[in-house]
């Protein structure tokens, strides 16, 4: 070549190698922008967890949101990555990168994205045992599914070298080794935490126990919503690679269409099939949890009209997970037991099923063998999820920390272990006379407070 | 061309495609972060609506919240987006994509942004009837704007062949064609809904109803402020070609100038003007919300301080707006209707006068048109509004479907339509006495439980 | 050079121009994208704040949050952003941009992001002095902060001529410009004011005020976990630069470990060594905070355990500082002054000490330099802002305009400033009866609503 085109060359070797630092830029804004995003699923999970359960509960509700995403920041990042992604040439989990030692620069924001994972795991199972798990048991297996079991369940599903990634086990955005490990782990320490003490009369009849607040429990599922959004496009990793862009707002699509599909599906069942006459919004909140999740493993492979279908039969596993679940006497506080384990592990199945190339749309070989591999792994992961956890409570139920005491139970944990209540609106009520000389109100008003109101003042 | 540079342009190409591939990553990107960030109007309306009722209807408010999303993602996806951007050689309506059928891959991410503006546009009349509205009514009035009537006024003002387009109608993030639009509707909707029993008296007074949560107004409104943010900078719908980056800073600064602009105007002129000694703080999130709207038309073409100027007009339109609203006996319990409709249609003529090239500071036959166009514009596309709700509205009222009974009126919606209350803080007070003696509390408050207290119980 | 070299060099150029013109939208998309999440510490502040104070003050919080972020606006793009960014050849402040006069149409995306910035210094001190501050003081602070005084220092600290940065200043995303600042100002405020009446007892012993409402608390700090994310990482001002993506991932990581390691020694230190067996929540969430606020000033050059060893000495910076403050009869409502002056303060000497070259790792002359200029930076910046703000309020004692009076503190400032109250929740109480026959509630529940409620205690 002459140097006169040498010299050409250069500055277009040199515009290729900007453009490629230029793009590992802009996937890490990707991977940062939807983590922060992906973040909001853990006040997700604080509000519509402490909105279910009785004042006298909330505090300690928040405070173990509180507390679980900060050890699942120590454990996920001393041992919980390195088991995940740190290469390994074993099909069980990885070798390298403990205490994040060793970690190349450009993987960060990998490591914090998939963080942000690590702790939307880990959060699921204690909302299954509230109001009656005591704090030892919730510090010992928030550590446990952090540091050690999430995060290989993770490396079978997600690694290169992961013996189901190898058998062919796919799962774009961890319904199997996020929510069905997370909801197979909440089954396993619900069945041994027991029930608590009011939830079944002694005729085995449920009690209801609604939200304390509504609108709380409508802040969680709202977070939940821009959580998930960010959660399933961001699991595309990337945003530079050819088709990265269809990919994520494909999967936003078909997310936004699973959720919907999967809610409006519950409130018409339940309204015109189960409960006449009555519009039940937590069993709509309920359908549009059990739709986020179900879309998971496919969201990047469905058609509009697929991701459809797979929203309207996600309602039917919810229904027939929470009949088994109430037929067992499992205690399950915020609902979230048939949502996480039914959701996730159908979306395994559904994702082998109605793929573009999946059983239901081209049947072959190939796509059975999707199928097999996905209810196998989904099968594994789940075993392996309430396995390790039955284990831990074997331990804890020997020297009986698992359950706090019936008194404690019934005074609520804010004023145990706290010390404080959640809420002190004394002043609205001591002020009330106040007031209202004061504040124009609607006249009815102000006659219909007979009874109960007008000895307030 | 000798081979020799043939061999080096071909990198050239490559890299030109490659740079090409990444711009369409990225822009991808910006919509689905942008579309993300503006789902925070829902969170926006189920807030700041809920907590402008009273606490028997806040589930209903909720629900509707929830429910009407979901519905604009079906009918928006089956029919909307191909009426808005179906292509078509007419002036009236698109003619492609209908259930996305033959969408290129390429417009999914424009399609889920597309649908966070058509789910606002379809949240916005039902605040408006909150209290009084059938669920009926509201299913269809929700179907009726997100599947037809928004969609088609979206199609004049948006698409290249749109007869409003044709003629030169600006309107950059949708100020006629969402705001002006859903307010007309609105404006029907209440008209011929009638306003709440105990709203106003005999002699014609308006019972002033009061936030029930405050906290909960106020995080209604912080998510709009978010999500306006977005909604204006995403409506750039690039961020690839030269120039975009200047226009989305441009659009977020005067975005915020004006909003700032409009509520201070608000709030000084109510405390120093109308309500001496008192510093209203409804009316200023009320000039908040009325910035964000008025300044969508030319947030892209304002100078900041013709932004200022916007801000500050605003505030009077609204104050005239809802003067013309209460004299009208119209019942608004969310007070949206003069944000909306007043904002939205003079967000249409602000921007056709203060823009740089406006009526204001170039005056012209060509900014005398834009002035033209956008009002003919704004009051056609409000016409079309109100009257397609109109017509829904008879048929309903024939079959006496639009309003609930006087006793569901005044037992609250809650109660009948969803068996369930919104807040349940009993065990607050049936825990008082325990706590009390175990808290500290300010000396105070101590002695004050006594009397009060515990007649409350 | 030959013709049809040239023919080949000019796509490359443009190619080139083209990348350029990319990479600045890109950079911008970020700033906005970071603003916008940035943004989130405005509802931070509101949603805690609100929480800390009785409920006869919560609209007045708000309100005031409410109004600063308005004012801010204002007086940063009039003076705040000019003093900053003007440019200027003297050490003191900048001189351009006045009023956004002049400014180059590709920074505005850097002046809404700094605004946002801005809009943060200017809304801590409010929280110190709730309860009692009375409208005209908190207006006087809000625009001297905001147009006058946070923008000076920051010009010290972060302009090119700047006198600190000249010196060796290092402080990457505000820990003294912004917190050390702010909560110097908020010192001089809270002592100028004095306590409210019954935060002290005559024996000098603090009544501790608890939340009035735990979950809200909990929703201002998820909001500044989401926007101290931003807040940080966006501080880089840029993604397009070589190695930008891994500057940002670092500090989202090392954010989320220091902010971790800080909570969780808070909580653990209060629960086995000062208060045993109470989990105390309050503490933890303020260990949070700090850990936040710590990090600011060398998140971008900290290793990871580095940054675990900043978070741990960060909650004895809390700690100590607590404690004088208590000692020092100074009242915070918010808790707001160890964590903003301890922990801006001492992340600036920590950023000095623990940074890959600081005095801890490679002790030399030029690490011992950056340790004393940085101290000595963060003491001059805070008897800058005390000194400022002691200044207004010896003119406001003058004219008596600092303190509401004690009527005005015991009856709240809601009734008396906003004539309205935060909480409406009489409905709830209203319907009880009417819903108790309806609704399914816990056996237990059911019996108790009249008498048996005595029972259960």
């Amino acid at each position: 070549m002459s140097p006169s085109n040498q010299s050409i060359l250069q500055p277009e070797l040199k515009l290729q190698e900007d453009l490629a630092a230029f793009k590992k830029n802009v996937d890490n804004m990707f991977l940062i922008t939807m983590g922060i995003f992906v973040f909001c699923l853990q006040g997700g999970f604080a509000f519509y967890e402490s909105s279910c359960v009785r004042p006298k509960n909330v505090i300690n509700v928040l405070f173990r949101n509180y507390v679980d995403s900060s050890i699942s920041v120590i454990f996920y990042f001393l041992t919980g990555y390195a088991l995940t992604f740190g290469g390994g040439e074993n099909g069980f989990c990885g070798t390298r990168y403990f205490a994040l030692v060793g970690l190349p620069e450009d993987k960060m924001a990998h490591c914090f994205f998939q963080y942000t994972f690590a702790a939307t795991a880990t959060s699921i199972v204690k909302g299954i045992v509230h109001e009656r798990c005591t704090t030892t048991a919730f510090l010992c297996y928030t550590c446990l599914i952090s540091g050690f079991t999430y995060p290989v369940s993770s490396y079978w599903a997600l690694s290169e070298n992961g013996w189901l990634k190898v058998l062919g086990f796919e799962d774009f955005a961890g319904s199997g080794s996020i929510h069905a490990y997370a909801g197979a782990a909440s089954l396993a320490a619900a069945y041994m935490t027991g029930p608590r003490h009011d939830r079944f009369e002694k005729d085995g009849k449920m009690n209801n126990i609604p939200f304390h607040s509504v609108p709380q429990a409508f802040l969680g599922s709202f977070f939940f919503v821009l959580g998930m959004l960010a959660f399933n496009t961001g699991s595309n990793g990337s945003i530079t690679n050819p088709g990265d862009g269809i990919v994520i707002a494909k999967v936003a699509i078909n997310t936004i269409v699973c959720v919907l599909a999967s809610s409006m599906t519950a409130i018409v069942f339940q309204r015109f099939v189960f409960e006449r006459s009555c519009w039940n919004f937590e069993v709509g909140l309920n359908g549009s949890f059990i739709g986020m999740i179900t879309i998971c493993a496919g969201c990047n492979q469905y058609q509009n009209w697929t991701a459809l279908i797979v929203g309207f039969l996600s309602y039917f596993v919810y229904l027939i997970a929470q009949k088994i679940i109430i037929f067992a006497k499992i205690d399950d506080p915020v609902g979230g037991l048939g949502v996480q384990m039914g959701g996730g592990f159908f979306g395994l199945v559904f994702a082998a099923l109605f793929k573009d190339d999946g059983v239901f749309l081209q049947p072959s070989m190939s796509s059975a063998n999707t199928l097999l591999i996905n209810t196998v792994g989904g099968i594994t992961i789940m075993i392996w999820g309430s396995g390790t956890i039955t284990l831990l409570y074997v331990v804890l139920r020997y020297f009986d920390l698992h359950r706090i005491s019936l008194s404690e139970e019934q005074n609520g944990l804010d004023e145990l272990v706290h010390k404080q209540q959640a809420y002190c609106f004394e002043d609205v009520l001591e002020h009330r006379s106040v007031y209202s000389s004061m504040i124009v109100r609607p006249a009815k008003r102000s006659h219909s407070m007979d009874g109960i109101n007008r000895r307030t003042r």
